[in-house]
């Protein structure tokens, strides 16, 4: 990967990397460059912390981070950074994610992490979280992303109409 | 109140600005204005989506959005708009903001909403969250979150060293 | 489809299609005809509120509205129309349909939704109230609703008795 | 009270009273007679079943049931009537009334309960909807429903107007 | 089946069957007779209930009644007799029976249920149950009731002592 | 308190003594005497144990136990005895009694505890349930059983007929 | 406050020092030393970091972390020293403080927090869990909390003993 | 099994010996030796308690104990004896192991169990944890500990090489 990135990706464990693989292919969608890091906020702590400390220096806009259970890791790097940090909750087989949804969203005054929803959906939305971010800087994005929303209710007009032609049953 | 503010703040009823009106003194300290509405999904929907389409002409930047219960408020403005919008669930007395939270974080595939903690702590966080987010483009606004940063780093070593001085039962 | 319907059910996705067709099977049982619609509060949110606002004009008397996640479509169509509006709430993998409940249950004062059970059951049933509400205008209606009731109580017996001459074993 | 009445309102018991008073009084703003019964699905069963039994020979077209913690009564009643039942869900000091609305909401297939949001809330809101179900046949009700729809966003959009006017401080 | 049996066993829906056979197995390990009744609260309450009433002459005395989401049965019948009724929760698979648990063991003042563990656990667990409560009366109850439980508590040091023997891997 | 009593009263705490009181004063509504003790399932381990396994001899018939939190006192005494053990969950400040029913309702296959609903509801519902297994043996238990549910009817019904002649406003 | 202490308690914010206040009174019990820290995972990190890296230094055997909300505090500190972390989750007055106890217990593999009850009970068990893990090297910690065991029991009897004199009304 | 053993390994069924071993295998990375048990808290409550009471002279330093539902085990062996209880949380396919880990975890003051995740996970951290205890005493598992955590860092370290250098679809 090259050095120049608008956002960074990370994640917190490996296990992770299906789901945040989804916020890979939904940043691609509005040409946005990114870095991608498996570091935990318990095991690679350290690195983490470096990493973090030195994004604004990498040009970083945004931050996207992933974790589940008690997902420490987006709060953690929102703290030691003024740039944005978007936390994705894992869905856990236990308790549905419900865990990681409170690790991350219920953060203390003073240090936000902005929270989509659990797992899958979460990841995509991610993506269009930070490029609806980005599009108050970068002419670009932005029209990327009113080109998605027009596409998404296009599409979903289409849905509808084919409903209309084709009825439940054969939809 | 002027025109040309960076954020706007809508939420649902009258009921939720006492908890809202800290996002606007977070605002303050960071010198960011904004505008304030009382604009519910359900009870003047019309409103509230008029004013989210116009929200770009008047120039604003970033969106945070207050309401409880079914709180469908921000996910509506969402659907209408390019510009990010936070979402602050409101605490209710029957099931704690559960019902808020899940509303407003669990967000379909395509309209993200930046999801902060529950309640006053939300309220404030979603100031400081905007700062951050408006921070990628306003230096001004980053000096201030640094600052802001730095400044709640120091009150709380402070407090700490009060605490080395004091113990705990003079603290 | 023809144009004189006394129900139109709306769905917010097309992956809602499968538990929202239980709707209009049930719909069939007591001859009420019916449209239906994939249109979302969030990505074709234009749409939904113009289908919504002309239901009247289209002589719909009942609306059932099914979606998941936050699951807001039924409280926004029923923001609009003074048409009853039905709310099923869609399972989720992973908060097993309890956001969906919340989102479409705990509408605040002056906008009310009839929510129905999670997921199928929840489907199935909207299609009964509906024709519950609708028999307080329609004799044939509410005749089919009184047929239906003795029905499922006779089948009821039935299996009561079938279990008292097979034993649970042979059941 | 007299005999002719639209709606009759059940309650488990008399400490449900204060919450249900609430459905009176906005059954009231539209024009809407109503009976009103303390019965038990547990304490007085057959009163309340011959109660709902006899209800359409009374007139009564919607029956609203409010009842707490294990809250069978709206589900019972409406097992043995074609006439829509509207279940409001008690706040419990325990559950938070979680408890009331599954036991309302979750119904099995065949006996479906109209069910509205926890406490006051729903209390209200049952009202609306009952209103709403009876537009469908008395215009006068529709027009009442309109115009309470109508006044509803007027207060909204006064509201916002004071806000915008005095600032949340002075407001 | 025979008309004299100390127990009976009722089950909401044919659904429930596969759970509440455990019921029935496990009353056999007592030497317990026993009905059997698929009687519903809401699709055969007029039978249910004459059911219930009726039971005192058959010369029952316990009941055990399985159910599932918004679970009235064993209420309603707890309702109707002095007769002590034990409720089994049925497992729900978007709530996890959590619905079934409340709609059972939050009974109101009055009309208790003697509820046991969600699913499968608390149908054997019910005959127990109902073994215990018949053996302050049947002495040939009480000294099988004895046995079974010696013979867990056996049957648990066997276990042990194999673990001892075998090691953990080849248990 | 004499010897001879057939119902013991179990808590783990003198904490839960105002709420276990209820328990008692029930239990004196069917004329059954009780002996009453404060024993911990972990602060008095021993003496709990102790206690239970001498209750037959007592000629106890049937106990009762409250407890909170990870409340185990239920189920370990089930675990000692073959007379049936109620359990009563106890309202908790934090997780509102959920923690205490999981603890008390959950009960592995082998050894039940009828668990009844949570705090003071639950408290004296564990007397009438007593009573109605009491009922199988002692008639003049069984005939204060039956004038208690009678007299719960007559009271219920009383209610309502002051509401009709009243008035919600008045009553 | 002096250098060489064996357990330090370290909270995330000084709204938690009236809850943690409970852990050092208890820790006298045992007379076990310890230092107090206000240090958070998020407004000071580096501090924290840096504390926790040197607490083996200092001679800390044990470490008791109390926080709040997203509390990432017990778990953050765990991934930085080999000392056993004893983990205690606030009561939060929204959620009740499941999200402090699901940010603590679900830790990820490898590094564990050893977690304790909600709140001021959370508080108090802390100290006596580290007493009981410093009473496998310190026999005189060893000695201390048996006699804390024994005294336990004993006042647990006396309190019984009481009841049994005095009735459960002049208790 | 010989007798000299530091840790002991106690499940409440043979059912969470999958789980459980989890733990006897973590606990061989640090040179840990156990002794393991099948032990109920009410299927063999005198067994259980006889093992714990004597596992002090056996020369045990730490106990894990691992049950769910209702999950007793834990907190009845913490209540005999002064040796540190670390209790894991099995996962249950109704309540997902929520039962479970409030059984454990929500302790009375005086009686502390160190509770950890919710099933593999908590059964691999249990080992983790008595390692970290047991490195207060015993510096060869202080050093392996030290390894470990070292490992775990430099292999998350190498999971992130891997990744820049493959990038995320190859990985």
């Amino acid at each position: 990967m090259s050095q120049k990135k608008l956002v960074e990706i990370y994640m917190g464990s490996d296990s992770d990397l299906k789901v945040m693989s989804l916020t890979a292919e939904y940043l691609k969608k509005f040409d946005i460059d990114f870095n991608m890091y498996i570091l935990s906020a318990h095991r690679t702590t350290d690195a983490a912390l470096e990493k973090i400390k030195t994004a604004k220096d990498r040009g970083v806009e945004v931050v996207i981070a992933g974790a589940g259970k008690a997902a420490h890791l987006p709060g953690v790097l929102a703290a030691k950074t003024n740039i944005p940090v978007i936390g994705v909750p894992m869905k856990t087989s236990d308790l549905g994610g419900r865990d990681s949804l409170y690790s991350i969203v219920q953060m203390p005054t003073g240090v936000p992490v902005a929270t989509v929803a659990i797992g899958k959906t979460g990841a995509r939305n991610a993506a269009i979280l930070a490029a609806k971010m980005l599009s108050m800087k970068y002419e670009k994005i932005e029209k990327k992303v009113l080109e998605f929303m027009k596409k998404m209710e296009d599409e979903g007009l289409k849905k509808n109409k084919k409903l209309q032609e084709l009825g439940y049953k054969n939809y």
